[in-house]
């Protein structure tokens, strides 16, 4: 491995002062009907005259890449090479790329800077992809298990003999169009930027400083889509669509703890896609990184200790309530915000969508997309201790196809005690 | 679930301007020997006048907190309701707690704000944990598998007769101490601050403007330790105590990818942890949120397309070099404060160290902690995709018990195509 330190800077300009503004950066015309005419979204650093957006590439990771410019191991004029990174697929533009409010949390030529900037990258534009598509094979107990059992069948192509599943994935980092952000919120915004300055502690300044800077790049997760079949189905309403839109649960989708149901409906849900792919169809996964209902494990670990401490037992009636005393909110997803991603892919209709949430369900419909189907998991993948949250949540509105308790009877769905 | 909408606060104070230096804030003396001379680190937004850090508490998602506020859902007068949060298992502090170099990525005392600033607490300062301890019970097919195969046993403790694993765990929120940062990285702290602020695109001019607030809360994941025995062990080096420092792959840990081999060691980890436990040593696993050698999940999928594209095929010999190439470093972990999360237990001694990684080796052992055995993973959890990965590793020096390839050999190891 490479042991060369290279140099750092030593100049510090602040960005709260407008004498920031740089006629060398390009405008980006969101929502606009070419590549060239939007415009490409620089929020690298290398050339600050040429940023056109707030924050920074890779976004919460942007942090550790400073601290490897700070350690001397990232060499200040670096270039991404871009040379064979582009799609294995062939990504086509959607009438939704062209709709400044249908895509507001992702930019929709994030995929193909590659081909579309060519001009501006040789011009020295630093520009880097926010979007990246590859191709795996999935390797998963669960539905190795399934084939075991007969409910899903090797196939060559989709399953391969030794149980793996073909995909298409891709990873989305966020980037906010200020305006449409502020839309979807239903607020001013002016009233966001300085909410979004004020709240995160004074991030970045230039929030409230620079209001024709409309893009930000949030140092936050990523969301990543994982396909089976045939990519370009997705956007033909005619052909069988399989779909989940799952938010991350480090604890069940990983080490499966049993207080949720995250693990086994994710799993749940990939089998399903598989199968419609196999039928001819498509599947689709997203997987959303907003772990604890994006309050944080710190938050969810806390709740889960004064849900099992408190008097009655962890019961199904007080299970949102405990965690909007401990954080000041039941939930923080913003899930207006999920669809951007089914858009991305020209998604106009889902035909069974497995999930019971009608968050989730609401941000779907009314991003205009039709939901034939809604399938709750299935009864026998439910651990025990996860009843509380599930009739919680169904109580509180979620989807079922099963009875609702109320009163006494939701008071009787009682977890595990915190020792046992 | 509640609908009431809260007041939006209409005033805006930039952080770039030292009058913001209030006499309100508490003193921070890192490494005190009590909590209280130690002082609580105040990073909640509701009193800026008593906040003594920059920054924000629960890393990256304080982003959707500001979102919350935006949308009316948070009330600004909100306190956490800490009553019934606390840990269920007693923490001791420990030597290195009292020690300013030990733990520098983490706040010691985030685990017990309830019991040790009570004072401070009941006086209105808004003070946050940011560690939380809870327990579970983990059901992964990985170890089914193994209690079938008689390589674990039910013992109706740690494994529970549904094949469950009983777990304490633990979430860390990042609370950086810029000087003990700086330390670590070997330049100075005002250098750290100049480009922590320069290469994130200007987050939190505090850094630069306010050289008097030494701890800082980043924007990134955070970390969960799960403990397999007794949590108390893990300080006394005469008991056996297996352990695996694993940072994230959502592709592998979630999804399965065999293009690595991060999940099968990671379960394998567990399933040793769980034996050690059950043979009356403890486990213990330490889950990083380090996507992608914490360059993200786009860089890391880009580099695949380049990997998988470049002349010869996807090869061991320029494995790394690829990442390089696209990202400008090879890996942006920085292993150096990763052992932080083993010194708030007071680990002194590792037994049996389920990793290859020099760079986590080096880390560990530079922290103090001795290392006893290393062990690389069992040749038969490598997926055959994943073995570009495992020999350019270990020809790069990563820790085996095997063969290192060089030259011709190296690059004779070849995975699958793209299109594959």
């Amino acid at each position: 491995m490479n042991n060369d330190k290279f140099e750092r800077t030593s100049h510090v300009v602040l960005t709260s002062h407008s004498n920031q503004i740089f006629k060398e950066s390009l405008p980006i015309n969101w929502g606009a009907k070419t590549a060239k005419e939007r415009g490409p979204v620089v929020a690298t650093i290398s050339e600050k005259e040429n940023r056109n957006a707030i924050g920074s590439h890779s976004g919460s990771y942007t942090v550790y890449r400073a601290l490897s410019i700070a350690n001397g191991d990232f060499p200040k004029d670096h270039r991404p090479e871009l040379f064979n990174t582009h799609s294995p697929v062939t990504i086509k533009p959607q009438d939704s790329w062209f709709d400044p409010d249908k895509m507001v949390a992702i930019d929709p030529w994030g995929a193909c800077v590659q081909e579309m900037y060519t001009d501006y990258l040789k011009e020295g534009y630093n520009i880097k992809p926010t979007i990246a598509v590859t191709q795996a094979r999935l390797h998963i107990p669960e539905i190795f298990e399934a084939i075991k059992n007969g409910r899903l069948k090797v196939d060559g192509d989709i399953v391969a003999d030794d149980g793996s599943v073909k995909v298409t994935k891709v990873a989305f980092e966020p980037v906010w169009y200020l305006p449409g952000i502020a839309k979807r919120l239903g607020i001013k915004e002016g009233e966001l930027r300085k909410i979004l300055f004020n709240e995160t502690g004074g991030m970045f300044p230039e929030l409230v400083t620079r209001p024709d800077l409309k893009v930000l790049l949030p140092p936050i997760g990523s969301t990543t889509a994982y396909v089976f079949g045939d990519i370009n189905k997705l956007s033909d309403p005619s052909v069988e669509l399989t779909c989940r839109v799952h938010d991350e649960c480090n604890g069940s989708d990983v080490f499966g703890s049993d207080i949720c149901t995250c693990r086994p409906y994710l799993t749940y849900g990939i089998e399903q896609a598989t199968k419609t792919a196999q039928e001819g169809g498509v599947g689709f996964i997203a997987y959303y990184r907003k772990e604890g209902r994006a309050l944080g494990e710190v938050t969810k670990f806390l709740v889960y200790n004064a849900r099992k401490r408190q008097e009655g037992g962890d019961s199904a009636e007080t299970y949102f309530k405990r965690t909007e005393c401990v954080a000041g909110v039941e939930d923080a997803r913003f899930q207006e915000f999920m669809p951007d991603i089914l858009q991305w892919f020209g998604i106009k209709k889902i035909h069974n969508l497995h999930s019971m949430s009608n968050m989730k369900y609401d941000a779907i419909v009314k991003s205009g997309i039709e939901v034939v189907n809604r399938l709750s998991i299935p009864d026998e993948l439910i651990p025990a201790d996860a009843q509380v949250e599930m009739e919680a949540k169904k109580a509180a509105g979620y989807f079922t196809q099963g009875d609702i308790k109320d009163g006494a009877a939701l008071k009787e769905v009682v977890g595990r005690k915190l020792e046992e």
